[in-house]
């Protein structure tokens, strides 16, 4: 097998949409009723693939142990609790801020390991966890990466945005260069499954997996707010999904 | 203008969606690089809507002050702390569950507000925050969105998800029968803002809207968990998101 390396990992996960969207958008628009209000096609307007038939097979769990069910156990604190809780918690993530210049200080790798593990805390579409993490620390696979963004992120301010947005950002001093991807020491790249495999090696859809993932990202901010790791806050939103 | 009920903001927003999709879909097309990787456009594939030309000058902020910066302090932990307070947080989240049996039980709306209010820490593409966060308390509105919700879901199961996960799902009694969103006392609906409007009363993209929204819905969920208001914690999500 080949060596997972971040930007392997990002193209293999995007060839695959890329090769289900087609059959895809036509599915969708087959299935749509009639009768049915518009929202229920931008229920389903992530980039999940969607199939019929003899297909569904693979897109059920394979047996119930796919299922976790474990236990629920609640201590419900008293109001005044709960209000403090709630005020302190809000206060805390309103101080994070999307900062640009990050620092190469180390992170001990067990926070890192503590605020991914949190991610994965996230609900997901039928359960389906269609989230991958991977830490990058090496500078050039860094460097690769960076240039990688940087060229996308430049059609961004280029075409995506147009002119008068990118006069304006100039004067904010934001660009497409994304240096802190080679001075952070770690890179958290964050990618959406856009199916899994059954046991018996069958494609297995991993429905809303770009809500599912987006979801996650959002405790990972939680998570890192939380320990104050600012110098890896803001990478993987950043350059992945474009953040401000 | 017409009330605000959930009903209508969602008929709203999605009927905004709707309106764009189709110019979108070519556009983006159009707008493709030929030499560009195929992951270029999934970077896109939310439902964000893409305008160019003249129309840029509403998508870019009006002035500076569209631009909050507001100066960033940050205290570092030391390691220990920053781990211990990283693990302490994901043992937290690592609590959450799916429950769909919720208590009736009133929560004060100062934690709701927190709550929310945390969510809109979030970040979002190009900072438009393009999210709405809607509480329903009127039993009667509760029971209509409920019917809306499970009519969308019984399609779920019997086409989107196909027969043979509806017949694992039995076993372990899920169904598109939501009764809880009229058992809780609140709702949180949660919406996304496909566009919105300059002060001169233009339309203005919204840039990764699903994205953005969902990673606010990650930190609410979040904060929920931190607050341990259970009877809250899923609807936005098991309703809306369809999430396990």
């Amino acid at each position: 097998m080949l060596p997972l390396t971040p930007v392997l990992v990002a193209v293999v996960c995007i060839l695959i949409v890329w090769i289900f969207k087609p059959a895809d958008r036509s599915l969708r628009r087959k299935k749509r009723e009639p009768g049915a209000p518009p929202w229920v096609d931008e229920d389903l307007n992530d980039s999940t693939d969607l199939h019929q038939g003899q297909e569904d097979a693979d897109e059920r769990p394979e047996s119930e142990e796919d299922v976790e069910h474990i236990p629920f156990s609640h201590t419900r604190y008293p109001e005044k609790e709960m209000a403090k809780r709630s005020q302190e918690f809000y206060e805390l993530l309103n101080k994070r801020r999307s900062v640009r210049f990050i620092s190469n200080e180390q992170v001990p790798m067990e926070v890192i390991n503590n605020v991914i593990k949190a991610a994965g805390t996230a609900p997901s579409g039928a359960h389906t966890e269609p989230w991958t993490f991977v830490l990058v620390k090496d500078p050039d696979v860094k460097h690769k990466i960076r240039e990688i963004i940087e060229k996308e992120e430049e059609i961004n301010y280029m075409k995506r945005m147009g002119h008068r947005w990118v006069t304006d950002l100039k004067k904010l001093r934001t660009n497409w260069v994304k240096e802190y991807l080679d001075t952070a020491p770690v890179l958290i790249l964050i990618f959406k499954q856009v199916h899994g495999f059954t046991p018996s090696g069958r494609k297995k859809v991993h429905y809303y997996n770009e809500i599912s993932v987006s979801i996650a990202c959002g405790i990972l901010l939680a998570a890192l707010q939380v320990t104050q790791t600012i110098v890896l806050k803001e990478l993987a939103l950043a350059s992945f999904l474009n953040l401000q």
